[in-house]
C-alpha cells in the first residue's frame, strides 16, 4: 500500500488498482449478463434525505463553497454515505421515464465522517444491485437479488471461502410476536448483538431490555443459533413450537431464497439459512442478507442487504425493492495489503519496444501501432539506452515482452519473453502474445489469513 | 436528461449512462493500448494543496463532519476540483514506489462550487492522461501525450468533427520577450481573452496594459493569428521577423508536435498549431493542448493541458509532466441533450426469456442461465402474464429478442426478433443473436447542432 497521509482515505498503487480493477469489470459483466443497467447517481445530497434515516448522522460529510456565505444557494448538501438513500432518490425523481421493474447496479465512492480504523474508511467504493417495482415486487427478486450477488462473488476466484448468510425479517419478527414479546423491536436490535455479546449476556438483555420472560429469552436465543445450510431450519424452528402467521410467511420466504441459491454454492460461496442475522436498518422488511469471509472475521459482513417494501414513497406510488451492497473497499484493502493478492504486473503494456537508437523512434512507434491495432497493449522504451537497461525498463514494471526492430535494413524484428530469455524472429503484423500474458492478470498468492475463527 | 433536482449535478438516465459507459470503455481502451496505468486518488485533498494554485479558490468545497466541532481532526479537507493538483500529490506520496516514466491514466468526479451555467457543471468526470519523469522528462512525450488522447478521441465515432489545437508557451513567450515586451506574462494573459474580445479590444489592452507599442502589439494580434494544419506556422511566424532563442526552441518543439500527430488527422480529429492557444494556468511551460467541437464553440474547450516543467516538486527532486484532460460531462451531457446521441436499448439485456407459466420460472431461469454463459445478457419476463404482455416488456426497454420454452415438453424452443417479428426454433445451449445486438450500442442520430460557427 503506498503512503496514506490522509487516515481512512485509502488510495491504490497501480498494481493494485489493477486488481480493483478486475474485480470491478468482472462484477460488472456478471450484474449486466442479468440484465441490471448501470446508474450513478449525484455523490451530494440535501440533508434532510441523508439524515431522514436518522442512524448516520454524526457520519455525514456536510459541503460548503469556499466563498459562499453571502449565497448560501447550496447551503445543506451533504456527501453521500451509501447508494441506498440516493438511489430511492433517483427513483422518485425519475419514475416516470424508468421501466418497472427496474434492474440497477452502481459502482460509487461513498464517504462516511467516521474515526477511521480497522475496517472502517472515511471513503470508499460501494457495489449494489437492487430490483425495484412500482406498488408490487414479486418475491422471487429476492432469490435473483441472492443469485446474481453470489454469482458475483463466486467469480472472484481470489476470494477466501465465504458465507452468504440469510434470514427473514418476518420470520424472526413473527416469532418474537407468537411467543408474546411486548416489543418485538427491542428483541430484534438486541439479537442484532448477538455476534458481539456473549448469549448469556443477550438472554440478561432480553430480560431487563426488551420485557422478556427468561423462558422467552431462552426462546430467542435458540432461534438465533440456527443455521443450515438447506430448508432444515424450517423443521428446527418448528421444533421450538412457536406459532404466528407472520412466522408462517417468513419460513416460506427464507426456505424459497435457499432452495433458490442451492446449485450455486460451488465451494467458494457457502448461502446458509443464518437465524441471527437482522440487520440494523429500520428500512428492511422480509428478506435480509449478510456475508462474511472465511478466516477475516473481523472484518464483519462485507456484503449486506435486504427487502424494503417501504422505503421508496411519494405521494403517488410506492416503490418496493431488494437490494444487496458489497463493500468493496473494506474487502479488497485488507486482502491487498495482507494477502500476496496482487497484479502479475502495474502497467497495462504486455510489450516494451526497445529502440534501436533515438533517430528510429518512429520505426519503433510504428511497431507498437502494429501492436496495439490488434489489441496488444504496447509501449516504447523512454530512451535509447543499451539492450540490458531498456529490457531493465520492461523487467521493473513486469512486462513480459521485450520487442527488437531491426538494427539495419533487412534484418528481422524479435521478440523476446524476458521471463524465459527466449527470443525468436516476429513480424510487427501477425505476431501475439499467448493468451495469459494479453492482460494484466490477478495473482493470489499464499493465503497468509488472520486465523481467528 | 432526467429530472434534475440539483441544480450543476447532472444525472444521467439508464440509457443515457450506457452512452457514457461505452464512451468510457472506449477511451480506457485507447488508454490501455498505449500502456496507460489506472489510478485514482481519493476525492478529498488538504485545502492549502487545493489553495496552492490561488486561481480556483473560489470554486472549492469545504468538507466539514456534521458532529466534528469538538475534534476538528480533519477540519482543512476540500472536494478536488481538477485531477491534476490530486495527481501531483500522488506522486509526491509515492514516488519510491513508482517506475518513472510515468503514464497513467484517471477518470473521476471532480468538483466546483461555480454557479451554474450552460457547460458548467458543480460536479463532473474529468478524463485525464499524463506522463510524468523524475528530473527530466523526454520531448518525445509531448507528442505521445497528443497522439494518444487525439486517437481515443478519434475512436468515439458519434463525435462531431475536432480540432486539436497545440501551441507551445516557449513559442510565444520567446516572441514576445523577442519583441522587448516589458512583461510577457501579462501579453500571454490577455492573448488568452482573444476569443472573448474583438481584436481591436485585444489591440487597446497589450498597449494600455501590458505597456507595448501599437507595433509590438500589432506583431503580437499577428502571431495568434496564424493557425495551420502542418508546420508552415513556422515560416510564418519568421515572417514577422521577430527572434530569440526560447522562440526558437518554440517553433522546434511545436513543429514535432504537429509533424508527429499528422497521420492521426482522419477527418473527424484535426491537429492543428493555433498561435493564440495560451492556457490561462500558470504551470505550463511549453505545450499546450486546447480542443474544440465544431458547431458547438460555445462548449469552449472540452479537452486541454499541457507541458509543466516544475509542477511537482519536493525537497528532493523535481517531476516534469506533460498530461491532458477531457471534460467529459461538459462534452457529454449536451451532445444528449441536443443530438439524437442514445443506447439502441436501455438495459443490457439482449433477451427477454418470456414465462410460460409462474410454476416454469426455473424453466425460462434455465434457459436465461445457459444463455449467459456464453456471454449473452438475459433477464427473465418479471410475470407471467399473456405473451404479448411480455413481449411489451421487451418492446419498452428496447430488448431485441424474446424467447419462448417449450409449454409442453418435447416442443422447441423458439425465439421471436421483435423488430422484424420473425421468429425461429433455437437451442439455448447454442443460439447466439448477431453480434451487432450483444450488446447496447451507441446510436448517434441526425445530428441536430448549434450552428453557431
Amino acid at each position: 500500500m503506498p503512503v496514506t497521509s490522509l487516515s481512512g482515505f485509502p488510495e491504490l498503487l497501480p498494481g493494485e488498482r489493477i486488481v480493483e480493477q478486475s474485480v470491478l469489470d468482472s462484477l460488472r459483466r456478471t450484474f449486466e449478463l442479468h440484465g441490471f443497467a448501470s446508474i450513478e447517481t449525484r455523490a451530494a445530497e440535501p440533508m434532510d434525505q441523508l439524515l431522514r434515516k436518522g442512524e448516520i448522522d454524526k457520519e455525514v460529510y456536510v459541503l460548503r463553497r469556499l466563498q459562499a456565505e453571502e449565497d448560501g444557494d447550496d447551503a445543506g448538501l451533504g456527501l453521500h454515505f451509501d447508494l441506498t438513500v440516493p438511489f430511492a432518490r433517483y427513483v422518485l425523481d425519475n419514475a416516470g421515464q424508468l421501466e418497472f421493474p427496474f434492474r440497477r447496479y452502481q459502482i460509487q465512492k461513498v464517504w462516511r465522517g467516521e474515526r477511521p480504523q480497522e475496517g472502517r474508511y472515511r471513503e470508499f467504493t460501494q457495489v449494489d444491485i437492487d430490483v425495484v417495482a412500482r406498488d408490487t415486487l414479486a418475491f422471487h427478486h429476492d432469490v435473483e437479488i441472492a443469485r446474481v450477488m453470489g454469482e458475483a462473488l463466486s467469480a472472484l476466484d481470489f476470494l477466501p471461502p465465504l458465507r452468504f448468510q440469510v434470514n427473514n425479517r418476518k420470520l424472526i419478527e413473527g416469532f418474537y410476536r407468537g411467543l408474546g414479546a411486548p416489543d418485538a423491536a427491542g428483541v430484534m436490535r438486541t439479537i442484532d448483538k448477538i455476534d458481539k455479546i456473549p448469549p448469556a449476556a443477550i438472554r440478561t438483555m432480553l430480560v431487563e431490555d426488551a420485557g422478556l420472560s427468561p423462558d422467552q429469552a431462552d426462546q430467542c436465543v435458540a432461534l438465533a443459533g440456527i443455521r443450515t445450510t438447506d430448508t432444515s431450519f424450517v423443521e428446527q424452528v418448528r421444533a421450538l413450537g412457536v406459532e404466528h402467521d407472520l412466522l408462517e410467511v417468513g419460513l416460506t420466504e427464507l426456505a424459497q431464497v435457499v432452495d433458490g441459491c442451492r446449485d450455486l454454492a460451488d465451494g467458494r460461496v457457502r448461502v446458509e439459512a443464518d437465524l441471527r442475522i437482522a440487520r440494523g436498518l429500520d428500512y428492511y422488511t422480509g428478506t435480509v442478507f449478510e456475508t462474511r469471509l472465511d478466516g477475516w472475521d473481523s472484518l464483519g459482513s462485507i456484503c449486506s442487504g435486504g427487502r424494503y417494501d417501504s422505503l421508496v414513497t411519494d405521494a403517488r406510488a410506492t416503490y418496493p425493492g431488494v437490494g444487496i451492497s458489497l463493500g468493496l473497499t473494506r474487502l479488497l484493502v485488507p486482502l491487498l495489503a495482507r494477502t500476496g493478492l496482487s497484479a502479475s504486473r502495474s502497467v497495462p503494456s504486455a510489450v516494451l519496444v526497445a529502440l534501436v537508437d533515438e533517430p528510429s523512434r518512429p520505426s519503433s512507434n510504428a511497431v507498437a501501432q502494429a501492436l496495439r491495432a490488434r489489441g496488444v497493449a504496447a509501449e516504447v522504451a523512454p530512451a535509447a539506452q543499451k539492450y540490458g537497461r531498456q529490457i531493465r525498463v520492461a523487467e521493473r514494471r513486469g512486462i513480459p515482452f521485450v520487442w527488437f526492430p531491426p538494427s539495419e535494413p533487412g534484418r528481422p524484428h524479435e521478440v523476446k519473453d524476458i521471463r524465459s530469455g527466449e527470443q525468436v524472429e516476429a513480424d510487427p503484423a501477425e505476431w501475439l502474445p499467448p493468451e495469459l500474458d494479453r492482460a494484466p492478470r490477478v495473482v493470489a498468492a499464499g493465503d497468509e489469513v488472520e486465523g481467528d475463527t
